[in-house]
């Protein structure tokens, strides 16, 4: 399949039409879609909050709306369009009704039991398709999605805000602030891109968090999440006041889980081990409940675990420029390694300034 | 003080210079000069090994071997031509006979005792002087002569590699290797840029290093110092079989002396506290020993010592794309810090990809 500069030029520009969906999307994938006939852009669109329009459609919409007619059209899509009848009628049958001659997709829908289907249905609807432009971005935007629907699970990202000598606290605890108001800020922009964001029963203990997005704007809260085997969360806590709460544990059933339903959260019964909830097991749960991207922030010790259990897909580490010493706390309680040759190797994915902080992206 | 392009152009290709002489004029300052006639370079030199041809007499005799005439041409130097006799006769004086007309110096002399009476020399010989471009620059590439002239002490850069949280060997020890090749060749750089290398007892005594440089060719290798207060060093110790080495002790008399120095040891006595050289004391003592650039190139204490003390002038962290947990050994010792307030800040300065690894440089 090769393609022209032009297919390029609008598949990135539908790639950045997705971008405005990256808070609004959640569970469904972020989509953007540019139609272009004889060399102009006729229509834009990205995909609305769930249950609401898709991008193709919002893009038609755009399209009739400026009084274009799109007959013989192309479509660039970042993502296969939808065959099947969701919340929302199919994607694929508004393109055919449409009259478009080509439709380009960035990537298939990962789905393994629907991917291709769209793409079909617009060919035997005599429509010309293509597909593969842009795809490794298209799955960047998507890693969540992409990762729930081929593993079942959620993409982790786990958030690390440290000193340079990789300490997270104080030996008394402190550790407000860190990290500069700009770092504290680009972790907001990933809390709201995120379907929850995961914390330990220690963190809530210890801090109180809301965890929820402040520092940039956004009409979507993110689920918060707290480890918590045995019920330790007090029904007081802050997060509670607003927006869903689900709770991990061992056992959903007692007064503390009664207490914890009462003040509005949702229990998760999982598999525990050795008291502690078995991660691995809560990942599959998490996908199950439509968790396409997570984002841990959390203590050493939870962290440490998600990263142990290999189940954190990128670490996000922002470090401030200062060392705390070897009395201050760890950002990772892992298992002792025997030999380097046993240390797991990962890769810097990239490094950016924010404000007087450096953010370091680092994946298995 | 006014330049023009064709100033900075020139003085920039003097910096470049400047640059090849890196790892030869211990103590001298590194310098580079670039002579231009009638719009074009007529001869360029840089400092030789301490003891042969400054930078501005290695240009003069550039110009002489092309068959080019200097009189009435300009001259660019990266540092304030030298107007004592030292090692070698001041070079104003070779500027002045060879009938230059304008003589521009990145910067002044940073020596208070000797500061401006260069460019004096010349202005009374008739020749015209400016002073100030690129400067910045020009004491970068000369820290650790900077230092020396006006602290009286080196300029510290202090080597850590270390895991992404910030350590530098496993539980039991092993540490060879977290970084790539690509960033232990840097170390390299480093290591042949400085006049001495600092270590302490505890690394001779675990790893018996040569910390010479191997990975990228010179024709002067660095001192190496160990900070080393009861003299613990084994007169067998590999260092000890080649080179020059200082030994940093609280007193330098009794057999175990007698028997370093037999190993070819030159013993530096130093003041103590509590049994442990005071390092604060030992930086004048390098200082007056010439020492420019210092490299600590230590464990977790000597190199905590060096930065609790105030005294690292750089940080050149190398972090590996791994995380090593909280039972690694942590890059540095530090007194406990009661609050965050209190924890000093520094400032990233560069930020280099090196191999597999991030090159972090951290200052004051």
């Amino acid at each position: 399949m090769s393609f022209s500069g032009d297919d390029h030029r609008y598949m990135a520009r539908a790639l950045q039409l997705a971008e405005r969906s990256r808070y609004i999307t959640s569970p469904n994938p972020r989509v953007g879609c540019v139609i272009v006939r004889d060399g102009s852009i006729v229509g834009e669109g990205w995909t609305q909050p769930a249950g609401q329009n898709h991008a193709e459609v919002q893009a038609l919409a755009d399209a009739a709306a400026r009084g274009e007619d799109v007959r013989g059209a192309t479509a660039y899509v970042t993502l296969e369009p939808c065959s099947h009848f969701g919340r929302t009628p199919p994607c694929a049958d508004a393109l055919v009704r449409a009259g478009l001659a080509r439709v380009v997709s960035a990537m298939e829908d990962p789905n393994p039991l629907v991917s291709g289907n769209g793409l079909r249905r617009l060919n035997e609807a005599g429509i010309e398709t293509a597909s593969g432009l842009l795809a490794g971005e298209a799955r960047e935007l998507n890693a969540g999605f992409v990762s729930r629907m081929t593993r079942g699970r959620p993409w982790v990202r786990v958030k690390i805000a440290a000193s340079a000598d990789g300490r997270t606290a104080l030996a008394n605890g402190q550790s407000q602030w860190i990290t500069s108001a700009a770092a504290r800020r680009d972790v907001h922009h990933w809390r709201a891109s995120a379907c929850a964001v995961l914390t330990g029963i220690g963190t809530v203990l210890a801090d109180n968090p809301l965890l929820t997005v402040r520092e940039v704007e956004t009409t979507r809260q993110p689920i918060r999440i707290v480890v918590d085997a045995r019920l330790d969360t007090p029904p007081d806590a802050a997060m509670l006041g607003c927006g869903t709460v689900w709770i991990a544990c061992a056992d959903d059933t007692g007064p503390r889980a009664d207490a914890l339903r009462a003040a509005g959260a949702e229990l998760i019964r999982c598999p525990a081990v050795d008291g502690r909830i078995d991660l691995a097991a809560l990942m599959p749960l998490l996908g199950e409940r439509h968790i396409n991207e997570l984002m841990v922030e959390a203590g050493a010790r939870l962290s440490g675990g998600v990263i142990s259990a290999r189940l954190a897909d990128e670490i996000l580490l922002y470090l401030a420029p200062c060392l705390m010493g070897d009395t201050a706390r760890s950002l990772a309680t892992l298992p002792q390694i025997p030999s380097m040759a046993d240390v797991p190797r990962m890769r810097w994915m990239d490094v950016r300034k924010m404000g007087e902080d450096l953010r370091l992206v680092l994946r298995p």
